[in-house]
């Protein structure tokens, strides 16, 4: 009997991980592998940072040869293999060699993707000892624990999964990630990997995985500082046997659902974080000005600092408004936090702090800016800042 | 016998100045004047925030009216006077009529600032209490206190002083600021104040204000936010008899020190900060390019809180370049710390971690991060980002 797991990579059908440790973080896992039983189409989104680690530039040249596909993707936590030079260069394209000589696969068809300390060479004498173990590991329920070998500063694994039936049988996306620190839109550090078992085309899943994408891990922030290394992968075998139309809302609706999961997961898990904050700003002309905006808020100090101390500061909202770069209007404004409204038009304010220091205590605290102005809106999500990222960050190489 | 402060705002001949404390902040001074002792040319720069409190928007128009004049400046600290609508409007217009009335000027002569807390009504009853009293103490030493009077978070005042002898006689230029959260380029949360005894044509001194701010105020950040209250207040009062000529490199000059004095102070000073960190990019093809690349690594809350922790992580520094919007290329990059080189072109890092440590834990750090692509350079200057940052901005309003 094989047992399945329900959520993550490995819940859509004929995909296998495992997730091992090598010693690249002591005592922790820090190597994982994602195979398809088959040739998957694969299509992947990478940062906007000019810097790009080895892994990125390697991934981007093996898909381009492949047209977009992949059987494998292995994936190690502690070193980001960026800042690296020729050396890191090889050292990616030896994690793909490895890999694929050990799973019989031509070496373009495994991906790679690193995520730790910049600037540090990976060392391959322990990846050499770790690979084999993450090959005999590898099983059908394997997601959970190839989602806690790509974490670094994250505190719990971030899976996510979604199921559709249809006419010409049943498919599954499945996913998981990782932050949680340098997380910005464009991307954020953030390793995302999806699953499915539908069949869908290269670039469609290209194009999809884009507009997905822009929805949800290019809508979460924690510092602002977008990272070299960020990468989303999203691999279709189609197992399941249901074919993806050219147009098919379902499908991209629930790729979306899924990433918005996982970036939600990783803005509530931002190093320090203790609580999720959702920022959404309607009545904006656009809904690039409603971007914009609630960019400018969920990137805020002030604003982030203040939900840590449950502070209801409702000024910084406004102030962070206003340098969105919008021709927004004070005056206008509408702004809540959940259900409580703390400003009305004309700067009206006049709430209770008892009622507001409890909505802001919650473990997922709304912020809704309403500018007033027209129909557009967005969402983003972020989440405050507190002592523990200063904990986190001050020495994080050491 | 006149003792006359050789730093600040009173240094220049004719200005005197007070603080005193009217209880908007329990138990601090929160009330500066400051007075020439005949009409000043006038010239102010304001905050790029589309949202701007009611006193920029009432200097703003008087300084239109009067054609760029003024004899005295009313700032309050505790109260910032933004987001408060037609009655912080017309708060704003009471505090330069009552001010004028008492010191028998017109009420356009009278220039108003405020800093604090957003969203918030100013207790015009205490400040009715606190003005005459204000009026009252104006002493020709009375900068420092006025200094003092200014400051909120802030835990030190900043003053500066330059003097410049010509043929034709010496004149004075002095300032005076106050930090020291949300502050970031165009510009801070911060309020400035500039005094000089030189003659100088409004118009002129307006021109060369925003080019020194450019160079100064505009160079500064500690987190990121913009100010909704931000502004930097000039005078020129002539009381020295020296004429400014319509280009004259020294006042300018003189006056840029005393701005980038004053703005190292206020990052120095930055909320919860134990260091300054000064950002120098040199090499890059235009001077955009460099500012642009220092200013993405000012901001950097990763770059900040490993400098914080004393940690020389300069791969962080190497990502913040990589999103800086610039076209740079990391295996030209040269990165030193101090004197100490940490990153050499294609990316060798070899360097003593007891030397970095040691250069990182004084109370000024120099980044300095060499393009390897031109000639062009900018420097700028922020603080590191501790846990005294998420103490102060927690629970401000509280």
């Amino acid at each position: 009997m094989i047992t399945r797991s329900t959520v993550g990579v490995t819940a859509p059908e004929g995909f296998s991980a495992s997730g091992v440790g090598c010693r690249i973080r002591d005592g922790k896992p820090d190597l994982a592998l994602l195979v398809s039983d088959r040739p998957a189409a694969a299509a992947a989104v990478y940062t906007t940072n000019v810097i790009q680690a080895a892994p990125l530039v390697r991934n981007r040249a093996a898909l381009e040869r492949t047209g977009g596909s992949a059987t494998a993707v292995l994936i190690n936590s502690g070193v980001a293999n960026a800042c690296t030079g020729e050396q890191g260069d090889r050292a990616a394209d030896w994690m793909a060699e490895e890999t694929a000589r050990l799973l019989d696969l031509p070496a373009d068809e495994v991906l790679v993707a690193s995520t730790g300390v910049i600037g540090v060479q990976l060392p391959l004498d322990r990846l050499a000892v770790g690979l084999p173990l993450a090959v005999e590991a590898m099983a059908l329920d394997g997601g959970p624990l190839a989602a806690q070998a790509i974490l670094t500063t994250d505190t719990r694994i971030k899976e996510a999964v979604g199921r559709v039936v249809t006419s010409d049988g049943a498919y599954t996306v499945g996913g998981m990630a990782k932050g949680s620190g340098m997380i910005h839109p464009d991307m954020a550090t953030t390793l995302g990997f999806i699953t499915t078992d539908a069949a869908v085309a290269p670039d469609q899943l290209r194009a999809m995985l884009q507009r997905a994408t822009d929805l949800s891990f290019n809508r979460i922030t924690v510092d602002g500082d977008t990272s070299t290394n960020d990468m989303i992968i999203a691999m279709a075998n189609g197992a399941s046997g249901v074919q993806i139309g050219v147009i098919d809302e379902e499908f991209e609706r629930t790729l979306t659902q899924v990433l918005v999961h996982l970036a939600r997961e990783v803005a509530r898990d931002g190093e320090g974080a203790t609580r999720l904050i959702a920022v959404r700003v309607t009545g904006a002309l656009t809904e690039d000005d409603a971007l914009a905006v609630a960019r400018t808020i969920s990137s805020s100090p002030l604003v982030k600092t203040a939900v840590y101390g449950s502070d209801a500061n409702w000024g910084r909202v406004v102030a962070a408004a206003g340098r969105a770069g919008v021709a927004v209007q004070g005056e206008r404004m509408r702004l809540r936090f959940g259900d409580l409204e703390v400003m009305s038009p004309g700067y009206h304010s006049d709430f209770s702090e008892d009622e507001a220091l409890e909505l802001l205590s919650q473990p997922e605290v709304e912020i809704w800016l309403d500018l007033g102005l027209g129909t557009a809106e967005a969402e983003t999500w972020t989440c405050d800042l507190s002592h523990g990222y200063i904990d986190i960050n001050a020495g994080y190489r050491t």
